[in-house]
């Protein structure tokens, strides 16, 4: 798929601002913005009602401008929109914004004039933001094709912004601006009906200036192109941090099938984002601590946080965030340890969170200290100094807090090869002499403790997210093809005996069996596969055997088999009189280990989704369960069996020995080919359960059920 | 316990500020403070240096005062400390401030100084603030005996706040001032080597402005005050918001035995807080936002909010973040739909949370009629409206956000009986004129919506906690009385029949069982019972019967029972040769059932903790269990089987009969009584498993271990 060529509506030479009017409009706050950034193109006012406009030359039409402009701001009502859109397509526009309402968003009338916006733009190859949108700001280009407020100072900086939501745009820039943090670009999408959110990421992670993208997202309507967009970002080095909402309406979907219930469209969404590294965040504030502290972090900053305050309670809680939100607090060095105890009061402890004690306050030399050797401790790779953040009330506080500011930024100064953050104790804003300070600096400051360990965490992890993703080996069995045709499904549903086999052919370990047609023939596969046996009804009409009493385990002897086997045919029909009956199942009866389920979802927005849990009551009752987007690599796998919270299970508790998570994870990267390679015919695939035996001996699964689509 | 008398030390008459200099010092600053505040009272500067200081007499020593001053401000370095405080005694003060450092924090010198400080003050009745603190403000006192910085503007109002941190002291002011909220105490109380932290508490709670109450603990050193305090407080309906330190390191606490190794101390202190109804907050920031919200809402709040925003996107958010911290999002009356029918633009939809539509934003009517709506539908107790905060760059949004602001402050001023609140976007303040719009309001101005929603929760929930603290009945039967004499403890450990005995004495439903001293009494035994049943070695030197394979269960028949009895006594003496047998003990099979675990720990700081979880790996694995300190009345003990994460398996899922979850009620109960009637010998009491049958069946402890104190 080609990228949509945004150039002319982001970075145009020439803009036509359509409704402007002498009094309060749109597109007088539009003209009134391109002016306050310094629009450098050419600006063309259209209101056939006035000759000149806000001292510029006004035309009657698009049309009237008499040469081709390459953006056009539709400033107008609804009725009067696809008018002048078509308009600015016949003259050869290459772009427009409409910010008006009353679209897709108000229902089916307003649907139907976005499809005619899509069509007008589909043929003039125009790129359309909105509409209901306040358009957008490409700081470092100037132009400021905005129809909402716009807070001073207007910084250009590295931090690209794009939101769906209207409110949500104008809420966010304040706090940025307000902390003197720049940004690259601010982009209100609306209802995003020709260029998506995906197209806006992806010219950003293009942009030279853009070093973090945040986005607020209330439905992505076309998931293939967000993922391409993720993995263009990580090749670029360019996190995305998203606020999607919708994650409490999972409950209401429809849950259908087993592993369908497990796993509502959001948790499949955390997957997604966690497996593509894109950071997700719950609220806004999280979302500008998180890309302030990435704007400037290192990005192959290492995980181990050195922390340096001058107080005890400070130090203190931040352990404990830390410990809770899995940032993790370096070891420092037995130098490091020596050289502290040289500078700190006696009484003082050299630990991490460092406390410099209260002694600091009048010692700056010991504050300083404490900085510079955790800088220089190889085990640390970020050093993050805590301080309180002084509106600036106080004189006192002023010289106190820009003393202890300068003492990071000295330490940073000289070329330590660290990354660096200050954070404060609560989420007021520096006085602004502090912020200037580090303005220019690569030491972002970051407020309040939560939302600080929470950005430290997202910065560490998205680093170690890049160092990780070119390792793990994608070692799998190519999937034998299978086109659907030949599977026996009735209902959607193969029996278990075919889904077996053809897992098996695909490289999933199946326990041994043999379907068996009469009595002789399931006595004869007890003997072939040896005792004990298991015998099951296969049966497309009876899918819950144990339901029907059409299953018998741990069968130890030919008078048993022959018991086993009259009673379960008898069992069968009578729950289900006219059932087809294939035969009857006979099983190598499996030694104890531990139930995992193994599944996929093929959902209809994202495709295969691979699943793992524990059997039993743990992904039903506790949710305890781990999702990828197949294809996964050996390492994925691994963390899909060691990331659920029952892992430790699998090490071998109170005397039982480590399971073979080797064979877990071999099977799931096959099932995950398996699931990659079917998925235009997979509905869904549940493996329950797949035991899984002491290392070194395997796993198997012992029932399986493939799902087609209809 | 009689309350330590805090008058003379936080309201006194008259204060001597020792160690005042010319230049900066600390009683500089204190007397500045003093005088900032207007403070009433007569103060008496202390420097053998001067005749005058700050245009105030100054004398040579307190004792030259000539006349006893409530309290003194003791402003010295450590050395100079307690012959000042012995003098102050003689002189007749009833209490005193230690801000210097120096003392318990550095180390064992500077602990026994704490003692020297101990004993004079206990000698002298005196109240001791410190040391090592900043000392304290009392606003509406207007005594400002405080060494540290003030920020302006001190506001006189209803938040208490103690601080064991002095940076964190420091910290948490600036916020409050910044934003225009009053506090009533700020209270850096050091050390606590005098007064402690609960003392504090206890003098606000009798405080008629004090309202809320806020503290940051390092480490409580008196539990029980604590609990006093909690519940003095609840009577009051004055709540306590706690940060406590000290949660990540419950993982290298000593975890002696089972039941001990699940719940470390912290997990005991979220048990004490959540029973006793402290808020527990994780950062400075949601310490804020909790009292300020707190400070303000009712107290007799339903749990049921209505949300009102202009925007999609935040209502979306709200939504998400409110099902995930657990505040209860109202469902609006079918009359409040229609009306919203009627002032909602056509596209808008009538829910809740309410997106009243970007229309609102041009006609601020349809804002205030949704405000109205909502605060009028009985089924809404707390109507938050969400703003954006603008920091007021642009008189767009100044005029915007003033309208919207003066929307929700006149409806609420119509004398609606429901909580109001603002909750803003983002974390920064509003501009300053609209904070003053809402200053004198009942309406708190939140700010950042992942914190307000959590403040909101802790406002909510402790409502319904003040609502439900009457309510549940404390029926359990009053235990045997055990000095512990009688007991046949060995290594401190009784043995399981032992146990069970004294359990079932006491009210716990033990499995019906018999000890045995032959193999015929097993067999009588087996009989009287009646089949199948279980038998296992009693020896206080086998502990775990498993292990040494000495147990044997489901027993069908008389020569069974004669091989089990013979192997149990073979296998014991092989695994311990020289141990100490009781007997066999033959009990009846239980029928099939839930296991789950009770136990109590008596803990060393907290007194006896009652457990309850289930059974197998979930406690181990998955850290699912519930701690309450006993006593606990029937509904409690319900809570603690409800709110572990797997509880619903106890409704009966996949076809299972519901569980008997009033029997593990009973034994709770009765277990608690048990707990607290035995806390001087009880060490540990460990019930594993206690098995629940089906609804109306019961349940039966099959395993019991009693542990007393050594």
């Amino acid at each position: 798929m080609e990228k949509k060529d945004l150039k002319p509506l982001l970075a145009p030479k020439s803009i036509a601002v359509v409704g402007v009017s002498q009094g309060r409009s749109l597109g007088g706050r539009v003209i009134d913005n391109l002016t306050k950034l310094n629009f450098a193109g050419k600006i063309y006012p259209v209101n056939p009602k006035y000759e000149e406009i806000k001292r510029m030359r006004c035309y009657p039409s698009v049309t009237a401008i008499g040469e081709t402009v390459d953006m056009v701001m539709i400033a107008l009502a609804r009725p009067h929109v696809l008018k002048v859109l078509k308009e600015a397509a016949d003259t050869g526009a290459r772009a427009a914004v409409i910010p008006s309402s009353g679209f897709g968003e108000t229902g089916e009338p307003g649907k139907a004039l976005e499809n005619d916006i899509r069509s007008i733009a589909g043929e003039a190859n125009m790129a359309v933001c909105g509409p209901n949108c306040y358009g957008f700001v490409n700081f470092h280009g100037r132009v400021a094709a905005f129809s909402g407020p716009l807070y001073e100072p207007l910084i250009p900086g590295r931090i690209g912004l794009v939101m769906q939501s209207g409110a949500i745009t104008h809420s966010i820039t304040d706090p940025f601006s307000h902390r003197s943090v720049g940004l690259s670009f601010l982009i209100s999408s609306g209802n995003e009906t020709v260029v998506s959110g995906s197209d806006y990421i992806e010219y950003m992670i293009d942009d030279e200036h853009t070093r973090v993208i945040a986005t607020f997202v209330e439905g992505l309507r076309d998931v293939e192109s967000f993922i391409r967009a993720a993995e263009h970002a990580r090749e670029k080095e360019k996190p995305i941090v998203v606020v999607k909402v919708g994650r409490s309406q999972k409950a209401q979907k429809a849950a259908l099938a087993h592993t369908g219930s497990l796993a509502g469209p959001d948790e499949i969404f955390e997957a997604l984002f966690r497996q593509k590294g894109v950071i997700r965040v719950r609220d806004l504030d999280e979302l500008i601590e998180t890309t302030i502290a990435l704007e400037k972090i290192k990005r192959n900053v290492g995980s181990r946080v050195g922390v340096v305050t001058i107080s005890g309670g400070a130090s203190g809680l931040i352990s404990d965030l830390a410990e809770e939100n899995r940032l993790q607090l370096a070891d420092l060095s037995p130098e490091t340890v020596r050289n502290l105890r040289q500078i700190l009061p006696s009484f003082g402890t050299p630990s991490n969170p460092l406390d410099c004690t209260g002694s600091a306050a009048g010692d700056l030399g010991i504050f300083k200290g404490g900085i510079e050797h955790l800088s220089r401790d190889s085990n640390v790779d970020l050093v993050a100094v805590g301080l309180n953040s002084s509106c600036g009330t106080t004189e006192y506080d002023n010289r106190l807090y820009e003393g202890m500011a300068n003492c990071a930024k000295e330490v940073w100064q000289k070329g330590s090869d660290k990354s660096f953050v200050i954070m404060t104790y609560t989420s007021n804003t520096f006085h602004p002499k502090i912020c200037q300070m580090f303005r220019d600096t690569d030491i972002p400051v970051l407020q309040g403790l939560q939302k600080s360990v929470l950005a430290l965490g997202h910065a560490t992890r998205y680093s170690e997210f890049l160092r990780n993703r070119n390792t793990g080996t994608a070692e799998r069995v190519s999937s034998k093809a299978y086109s659907g045709k030949e599977w026996n499904a009735k209902d959607g549903v193969l029996s278990e005996y075919d889904s077996k086999k053809i897992l098996s052919s695909c490289g999933v370990d199946c326990i041994e069996e043999i379907l068996a047609g009469s009595r002789d023939k399931s006595i004869e596969a007890s003997e072939k596969l040896g005792y004990p046996v298991v015998l099951k009804v296969v049966s497309p009409d009876i899918p819950h055997k144990t339901e029907a009493q059409a299953i018998r385990i741990n069968i130890g002897s030919k008078e048993e088999v022959m018991r086993a086997y009259d009673e379960i045919l008898e069992n069968a029909t009578i729950f289900k009189p006219n059932a087809e009956i294939q035969g009857i199942l006979v099983q190598k009866m499996a030694p104890k280990g531990i139930e995992t389920i193994l599944g996929v979802k093929n959902d209809p927005q994202i495709g295969p989704v691979l699943m793992f849990g524990l059997g039993g009551i743990f992904v039903e009752l506790l949710g305890d369960f781990s999702l990828r987007i197949p294809p996964i690599v050996e390492r994925e796998a691994l963390s899909m069996v060691m990331n659920i919270k029952a892992a430790k299970l699998f090490e071998g508790i109170r005397g039982a020995k480590k399971a073979d998570v080797g064979a877990i994870v071999r099977n799931l990267l096959n099932l995950s080919t398996f699931a990659v390679e079917h998925r235009d015919i997979l509905s869904e695939v549940d493996i329950n359960p797949f035991v899984v035996f002491e290392e070194g001996r395997g796993g198997s699964a012992l029932d399986a059920l493939i799902t087609v689509k209809s």
